[in-house]
């Protein structure tokens, strides 16, 4: 792994945008509640004494791309606002196993208190920039760029999709409303893919793209026929075909293969030539980044 | 995989108690904001005739444990309370790929509209309540539980820790207010261990277990003198060290194990005769369990 | 007023897909709480018997189009889900002045209770689908489209934005995450055109279109001269200058035109041949739609 | 209009009583959450360079009152704490087109990314208040007050009465609990203005002012009969019945004239020498007051 | 205590105009997680059969007046909607101890998960009614009308308002915008009672009244000289002055005495013939009234 | 009651670990919203000119023990962070009447607009930890603890239970889900005392303790018989039956003593030597402590 995640800057084009915080704050204060309880952390508050200091590290555990890491810290400042937070790194970096992600000094109930929120939103959400990362570097050398899905955790999308832009991914649309999306459902539904198509185009908003879905070539030869859409999905295509599929459409829409996308089948997929792959796995299935808080 | 999944009744007592709506219900409802933009589902709205009824069912796409179903499906109610829901099985139980979950009936758009947010939820669940499954499983013939951790999703932990109670898993502590948990942190800052027990001892809720980290051997033998706690965590020791701690602990304390517990390794820990084994990779790393929706 | 109306149902395809609920009800829940302060409706509970039974009739008191009527109903549900409703025509609908729009029947006191954030609502909503109808009627007979704005009042975007689709209106983005809008300074803190439009496309979102502002012939010339992009906005051009620019677009881009569109200005720059027409003034300054409640 | 306005000083008493800001926080950050979607304002993110710096000033671009500068500033705060924001006039002065009403200096993505919500919220209060400025100046020489009504945008009311408080308006009640005011639905429904006004003097409030609406001078004769109430809302008579029933009330209660009042009929109502005029219209149909932000 | 509670019909007018449910189902649903904690009742879940019916009644353990009988009930089907709620009495009637106030038929689970929640919000409510009873009665055959105050619980002021109107009592204004009550403070900071007075006259809302605090015989020959106000409030004198001061005022304002308010103290107030008598305590310092759910 | 209050160091172990402002900010927002209304303190508006600067002291009006000082203290803040807050004792200490507990300078109108909303909080939560003080005190030189319940005022467990810390009382379980607490009602449900002890401990987890409630020494027996729990709840038994049990049990359980527990019955029954007493009294019927704010 190490070998490839060397060659982060090449994809990640840092300094990534933060989110605002209004964004994430809601968050934040929900999950400290829901840590504290109603009596807040009754061993900290038992075993040591009110005023002690102390400093803390925010420690890498493995290799990986660290996402979320003023977020994550900002848990601390919402705990106690007199505590000194310094970040070592930005969001998008790459990190080694033992490197230092950032320092908290202060009084040491509060450092204690934050630290498991903290962790917890910073390694999901590093969880799912270094497999983007993983996936994405893995054609990183071909035009093909790896997209995210609506695929996410419920209430936890703009983290997940800003995790996956620190990781190098690109955002497909971010809610219903986002896009035009035409899948088998709504073609079923409709009656065809010619009435699905032309209800859309009479639609309303110019500020939204189409795409529509085809499982066959057969379909994609029906959606060219009847004038094709700002993108394709070719769905769930064994490499072979997506390459004919992809000579097809020469260049008249964008195309993006979707289906059982991991890390193990994504270069063959890229190879055909499709200019997107969007892959649930990268929000739904990453495992967490392991970070932990040492203290001196 | 399949062999191992048959033995689910053993091990997961169902009916598993069904979660309060009151916890579940603002979270539906944020889900749903997400996904829905400021316009819902324009893809829908463009495509599908207003009063197109439909059935559609959710299909297991895989083997595993389900965990959420009927919280899952209430997104469709909340979506369009007309809607006629029928689940076909319960949480806690073991389905095969291929088996249908439950019925919707109604009309197309709101179906299509809630899809996502409850694929969504119940994926995530019921990953984590098979992943629990397969860790539990694999010592199911030996006395050791399987615990949960906090090391879970911000804001999730309610719906997470039930998943982990379909799966056959145990809940650990809720949040910081429920238990008296002393690790090293707490040890160093109270300035050693025998401060911090007395100082935890001297504490008071009557209503708290208490439960000491210890790291080695001499360590416990410190804990035992001072005339132990409720609970000893066994951290990060390797098995052999773990059947002398035991031993030494001799039924005095409760004996939980921790530290880089995954599928490979919990069973060569549960032989050590601990009567807990904590993960949380159940929660914070289970892949999503592969959930469809078929549409007639 | 009465002739343009008439024309209607050119112009609105109606039926109107609904808002989902929720959407809508935790504005309503806040509008209620709003309007009850800490004790409710105290002149109906004194003077008012607790069980009289009524029937109200809400009632145009002008010509216009309707929009939000279920939403406004769903008030009285909130204060008394015994009371019976039966709205009487569909959003988007034309009514005359007197013309019925619902009945509410059941507890006196209940009605009246939700009378005023039921009238403000839909007198709200109905004033914006009015005010976008006469503009979108006013240039019905040529292919240009009226597109709203980001100008909408503060937390009630997606209600107004309904709104406006009610009159025939078409919605542009609905935040600043759903397009790409290169404005005038965006180009000047990139340090010029090119670097905006570069910087765009070497962005992020497949998803999302990209649109860029232009406020001479001159800038339109180096917009084309760059590739152009999926729309380009003709800012507060004069009509003759707007022609001129869609002479030169010659169909490469959708054209857009902004800037002080008034219902006296609209028609003469639909003329000029733009594919479409934003105006914040069908959010921001459209007068009320009066609408009353007549008890029997 | 400008004659008109130059007579600002002698209605409006600045300074306004700021509003606290617990009432409007929420407010903000709603619509903040509203228009920054789940990414966020991409555009920025893509154009402009992180760390460039700005100085963007607000400018009025037409004559008028301003209401809600500071809250509107308060934007920007939200977005980035680190931003220098001046504010050059305050609440309820009198501004002339191309005036400067405040600047904000620091992170120019910041800065766009506020910029709408901040301009929306100013724009929606500056037009309330220089509505009911139009129409309390009109009457400036009158001893007759402006009052505003209930009938407001849902959950913008504490605002929108500032707002008119800035204009120079005074607010009637803010809620259904703030008042007994009895109306004819009230009289119909408890069988007669005598039975409405016994139950209400005999109800529970001392804290509380009764009003009775009449709509005939024989209904404000057995009002009068019935020993009156502290106001009398004498709603849609044309101004000679007004002038007549200012007489029959002599002083004993003071006297609310009401509907249909705008700009072009308010003087007259005046002249019949009522003590209050309440109207709608400059709270639901003002148009927005134009505002700008410039960039440097 | 049994005498005086007979009497009730005298003073409590029932019925009780009900709560809006905006106003108390939020506090409901937070008061459920509070006590659900991220669980639930681990006990019920443990202990009792899932599909166990039971009745549940709600029992008086105390003679009093009782109040949020249907809100607290409401409880119960926000944690299960098939369980079946019969109210046997009504808000505001008088129960003796061991008087049945409801039954709960169903899932017995349920009702015991429910069981705290409810008992705690109509004891809270009950006994502040049922002190405002003892009060309000020990004056019954005076004119004096007791008040409640502002010194509510935070949070609480709409459901405990409702309690004290259950109880025959009155309410006294709801928040700080309802009323101008010029206090000792108001009148130290404006420089005199004159300027505070004159100010306020000078003020905006025609909707409020004014009421002026007085602490001597001498202040309120000041206020009275001034022209008086709607209600002077007359601050801790003894009776004798009291009475004096009920004298001088003689009927030009409404007199309202506070100061020390009790159940031991509140009948000589009275006795001096003033409007009103203002008490905190029947608020902040009732004691819960005792009731509990017997299990069949 | 002053001699009692003086050995208040013996038994509150200041100082008192503060809450999370996370658990209690929302609180406090709640409040003020709920004070201000929709315009704010008019009172002060009209009558204190705008930059008027004021000391103000917050006093003790009685003995007692101060409980959420810095919490009512932070409701400044809310309304003007400009406000200097100096709090002169800290939680859990003793006071006498008259002392000063903290000072509040700057904006006149500020300090007045929070007031109320401070004054409500601390004496409140004030007046839980002086009762509770008077409770534990009467028992100070016996071993015997006094403990809260779960018959708090709903949605304000967090703050009461605190409260209860101060006033050097002890917490029991916080919610439903931190213990497992067998009573009758459990009991019978389950078929007997055997069938509810075996199943729940059976049940999940480890973390939790198991009371178990007996009414008589025959099911104390029967307990004892069982094995067993780790607390047994003693209800309702009179001093020479509670006496008996604890011998009875003879320190293999803690023992906790319940039912009608009063200043009064206190030290009877902690005279039989239980461990625990626990009382819903001081949470759900103890008087508010008197504090005052002088305005210098």
């Amino acid at each position: 792994m190490k070998a490839q995640l060397k060659m982060v800057n090449s994809i990640i084009e840092t300094p990534i945008a933060p989110l605002p915080q209004e964004l994430y704050l809601p968050t934040l204060k929900q999950a400290l509640v829901e840590d504290l309880g109603l009596a807040g952390d009754v061993t900290s508050q038992l075993t040591i004494p009110e005023n002690k200091k102390a400093t803390a590290t925010l420690v890498a555990r493995a290799d990986g791309i660290i996402a979320g890491l003023d977020i994550a810290l900002t848990t601390f400042t919402l705990v106690d606002n007199s505590l000194q937070i310094t970040p070592l790194i930005t969001d998008g970096q790459f990190v080694k196993a033992g490197q230092k992600l950032a320092t908290v000094k202060g009084n040491a109930r509060a450092i204690l208190t934050g630290e498991r929120v903290a962790l917890n939103l910073l390694s999901h959400l590093s969880g799912i920039a270094t497999t983007t990362y993983k996936m994405a570097n893995a054609i990183a050398d071909l035009p093909t760029k790896l997209l995210d899905t609506r695929k996410t955790t419920p209430t936890l999308r703009a983290l997940q999709k800003y995790a996956v832009r620190c990781g190098g991914g690109h955002n497909h649309r971010m809610s219903l409303a986002d896009m035009v999306m035409i899948k088998d459902n709504h073609i079923a539904f409709a009656g065809g893919l010619q009435q699905a198509l032309q209800a859309a185009k009479a639609g309303r908003s110019h500020a939204l793209k189409t795409e529509v879905e085809v499982d066959t070539l057969q379909q994609l030869e029906e959606l060219i026929a009847l004038g094709g859409a700002d993108i394709v999905l070719l769905d769930n295509m064994p490499p072979e075909i997506l390459k004919k599929a992809v000579a097809m459409v020469n260049g008249k829409m964008a195309t993006e293969a979707s289906g059982v996308i991991t890390p193990q089948t994504i270069r063959k997929i890229a190879e055909t030539g499709v200019d997107y792959i969007s892959a649930g796995f990268i929000t739904h299935s990453a495992p967490a980044f392991d970070v932990g808080l040492d203290v001196i």
